[in-house]
This record gives C-alpha cells, structure tokens and sequence, in this order.
C-alpha cells in the first residue's frame, strides 16, 4: 500500500463529524471509544456542567473533568472518578481545619480546579479554560461546557426540600428519593454548541443519566432546534433494568412511575432520536410500545469493560447512526 | 510536693509575659523554645507578613504558616519549611498545566491557603483566620499577623529593578543584589498587636532577618512606640559573620556597607533594643563600639539543634531580659 494512503481519507467512507452529549463517567468512556475511532477533528463533546459546584472556593466541574481526564488516559478506572495515582494530603489537612470533607478533592486535581478558578476570576469562559485545561493534558478533541453561564442542577426530595446536586448526589448519597430535577439558571449555549451541532453529520447521546447529565445541555436554548434533523442516536444507560452507574434506575421508578428500562430513557427521549443502541435483550420492549416504533434499535454489548470494549461500542454506534 | 503546687505559679517568679517578634525559620524555631518554656497564656508571637504573597489565587501568608506549623510540630525541620509527611501532587499537575511552579505549595499546605483564602473571601481578618487554624492544629499561643492589611515587602535590585519579595527570595533566589528593603502599603498594626506589647513584659526580636523580617513589624505605626520602654532583647541572627539561614550576611554588607557581624544587627535596631542575644565569640565587637555600650550582651549558644536547644537558649533568653 502507498504510504499517502494511510493519510489521505479513504475517498468512499464520507467524513463523519460526530457531537457526543454527555455527563460523567458512562458517557466518557464511550466518548473515549469515539474518540479512538474518528479523527480528533471530528469528535466535539457537549458536557453537561450542571453539576458544577464551588467547594473550598473553587470553581468544580466534575462531568468536564471526567471527561478531560478519560480522554487523556489519567482516569483511575478502579475507583470510577478522579485521577490515576492521585493523594488526598490536602483533605486530610482539611479535615483537620473543621472544613468540609464530604467532596472529595484529591490533590492532583486541586491543580485543575485552581487553574480554572483562577482563569474564570480572569475573565475567561469556561469554554476558554477548559480547551486550556484540555490541550495541556494532550486531549485534542474539542471538548465544550454545555454553557459559560450558571445552570445549576436542582433534585427536588421529599425529606430534604430542593437540594444543590453535589449535596444530593455525593454528600446524601442520593439517599433523599429524587422527585423532579430542574435547573437554577437557563443561560444560553457555550459559542461553540450550536456551531458544532450544525456541522454534525451524527449527534450521539452517551450512556449518561438523562435527567440530569443529557436534559441539561438539551435545554439550553436552541440545542433541541439544533438537533432536531440531525441522525441522534442514544446509548442506553440502563442495562437489563439496572443503571451501570449511579441512581438512575430508581430516578426513573420515582419519575417516570415504570420499571427502569431502555425503552423508558427511549420515551423520555421522545421523538428527539432515531435511533437507540441497547443491551443484547433490551430491545423487544421497543416493538412492543408503538410510541417507540418510529424508533431504530441496535441490540448488542453496551457495558464497556475495556479500551477494546469501548472501541467496538462506538464502531458500532456510529455505523448504526449512518443508517437511520 | 502536694498536688495543688503543681498547677499553681511558684509565688517567687513573678509572670513573665513574652512578646516575640518573627519572621520564617529562625523566629519559628526560637518560638519553639519560648512556647515550651512558659505557659501558653503568656506569649504572643507578632509574625511579619510582608513576605505574603498571592499564588494560584491563593492568599499565602509563609511567615505565619512557618510559626504555626513549627509551634503544632508538623513543621518538616529536615527540608526546613512547610509540614511533615507533605505531597507535591498538586505542584506535579500545575506543571502540566504550564501553570506558576516556581513557589512549591505542598497538598497538605494548600488546605492551609485555601481555608485562608476562603475566609478572607467571606469577610474575615488575617487575625481571625490566623487563630482558627492555629486553634484546629493545637496552638494555644497567640499568633498576631503584624497587620491585617496589606504591606508587601519590595526588594530594590540593581539588575531587576523592584522586586516584590518572594520573587527575589524564592525565584531567583536571592542572586539580584539587594540594595535597598522597602514596604508598600502602610496599614495599622493588627487590632491585638499594641495591647499584646503594652500588656507584654518582655519583648524579644527572634533570630529573624532584621530588614524583610523585623522591620515590617517595627514599621506598623505605634509599634515602636509601644515597644519603647519596654525591656527588648534582640536574639542574633548573625553567627560569627554568617547567617544562620538565608541572605542576611550579604544584604548587611550591600545596605550597610559593613561585614555582616551581631554587632551590625544591633547597630541597625540603635536604640530600640536594651540587649542582645549572641554568639559565643560575637560579644566582642559589642566593647569596641561606644554606639553599642548601652546594650547589655549575652554570649551563649544561639544554634538551635533540637528541641532542647531551643528551650535552653528560650530559657536563657527570658532570664537575660529580666535582667537588662
């Protein structure tokens, strides 16, 4: 084979730009298999900063983070959030201070919320610092906060009132039973969404809680229009009944009043996609529901146990994208 | 003995109570000694604060962080500032990020800069955020910030123009010829400053750099006014021409012209200082010089090598003062 052909496209597979919409851990790690399997120019992710908090003064975004880090290979996998070789001095000492302990801060990732404290006090976006943050970690895919502005995720309870997200999610444990989600703040889109979804040939939904990782960034002004005609496919957080990760199968039982599904996430999707990849015996509740018969299925192996894993799973999906 | 002598004054030794002006290291050190051998009640440290500097969007207070963890023994006396058992992951990832690495913040150490940072943020004093740290590490001792304001020392080179002070001490490591030490920003002492020296019955200077240590101190206005009348004596940071730690000796011979020596100290105090703490050796300059017959000198062993050096020379210290 000539050598120019390893670099020049192979003229009959079309370029394909590619948005990912996406929270925390789940919708990274498919965003990671994305991003081995398309050009770095082609891959832009919309993160959802809605569970964004200041903690010790700093200004965090976890689901940026999650994402930056596992794009970047400095994820520790094993513990599922954070940095690999990651220390805790300065929560011990912290603690020791009578300060608040119940998020935990490592000391690695002190340097990423300093940094962007520091820039935003600047004057600079979020969008700004994060594609900062982003190259100096050698992440090249156009990652983008869902918004420069203030959202801030809202988890009405029953026992506890409204609770900030980190306060129901991390330090509750999301013990409080979560009856609606809303946003404190509906600021307008990051310059670069609309932009970006515009030049999409496919918008993906990750794997992500859709209450409060996908509607977030869907209901920033203008990004339901956007996506509206676009191919959007969604990756099933919810496997066999279970989420992966996290609460979203009892959020769905509380919300939704059914059993948590694939074809649950699907409706509350509504006719905002076309297609859905669910796990291998997810798919037959979708011929059952003629709401969701409009809807094309890709049944077949979700759970992302590794770098392969993830690199089949959005092969796969993005395929599957091009035909609906 | 019956119990209750134990715990009551020993009705003979009248109670003494110590003011001590410092700096970093040396005055933290010589604090040590002075902690342990009176009750906690009785002594003040007045700690400079013109070395503060802003870092990473952190309020750093170097002086005052040295004392407190010296005073708590979490001070690492090896590497000779900052705490015990400390980290650097924080630093590590700031490097990354291409961000200011020049002034090494440790993970256990930011906790400190951050609950600072945070509470001047929220409307407290460098005062009272200064007692709440020293309380939560188990400091009884007073620890006074010389001012609640801001007064940064500058440093006049002859290469570098004016340099703020942890730029020429930390960064470029005291190479630029010092010519000449001035502050910027003039504020009052901090609220409990003046009562603590009126109230004081001795007042010491530690082995601190008179020029970017005691100074700043000595400059808030009415201090040295409070301080006239009292018994000083002036722990010597100069031994046998040398300094214990850091520039001094080369900053005496640049600013006053003289070979670095205790008695340059003492004639830099003039007449603020009653007596001097010295070298052994270093107490003859003091009979040459008609200027210096007035302070009275005790030549002893200044090094302080452990724990019990330093409340030997304490002890010494405060029965000399008694004398003078």
């Amino acid at each position: 084979m000539p050598d120019h052909e390893t670099t020049t496209p192979t003229p009959d597979l079309p370029r394909r730009r590619v948005v990912v919409l996406s929270g925390g851990v789940g919708g990274a790690r498919f965003l990671h298999g994305v991003a081995r399997a398309l050009p770095a120019d082609d891959v832009t992710a919309i993160v959802n900063t809605g569970d964004d908090l200041a903690h010790w003064g700093l200004s965090i975004s976890p689901d940026l983070d999650t994402v930056m880090y596992t794009l970047a290979d400095l994820a520790d996998e094993a513990r599922g959030w954070g940095l690999l070789g990651e220390t805790f001095g300065a929560l011990e000492m912290m603690r020791r201070y009578g300060g608040d302990a119940w998020f935990s801060l490592g000391d690695r990732d002190l340097a990423t919320h300093l940094v962007r404290t520091q820039a935003l006090a600047a004057g600079a976006t979020l969008s700004e610092v994060t594609r900062r943050l982003c190259l100096a970690v050698g992440v090249p895919q156009r990652v983008l906060p869902m918004t420069d502005g203030s959202c801030r995720t809202r988890i009405d309870t029953a026992d506890h009132g409204a609770l900030p997200f980190q306060d129901w999610f991390v330090r509750l444990r999301t013990a409080p039973e979560a009856r609606r989600v809303w946003f404190d703040g509906d600021p307008p889109p990051a310059p670069e969404v609309i932009p970006a979804i515009r030049a999409a040939d496919l918008v993906l939904f990750g794997p992500s809680n859709p209450y409060v990782s996908i509607d977030p960034i869907l209901d920033r002004p203008g990004v339901r229009e956007a996506i509206a005609g676009k191919p959007v496919v969604a990756v099933s957080p919810i496997v066999g009944g279970q989420a992966v990760k996290g609460p979203l199968a009892a959020m769905i039982a509380t919300i939704e009043g059914e059993p948590a599904s694939a074809a649950a996430v699907a409706r509350h999707y509504g006719g905002l996609i076309a297609g859905m990849v669910v796990e291998r015996g997810d798919e037959g509740a979708f011929a059952d529901d003629p709401a969701l018969r409009g809807i094309r299925v890709l049944a077949t192996d979700t759970i992302m146990g590794d770098e392969a894993g993830r690199l089949r799973l959005a092969r796969e999906t993005i395929a599957f994208a091009a035909t609906v």
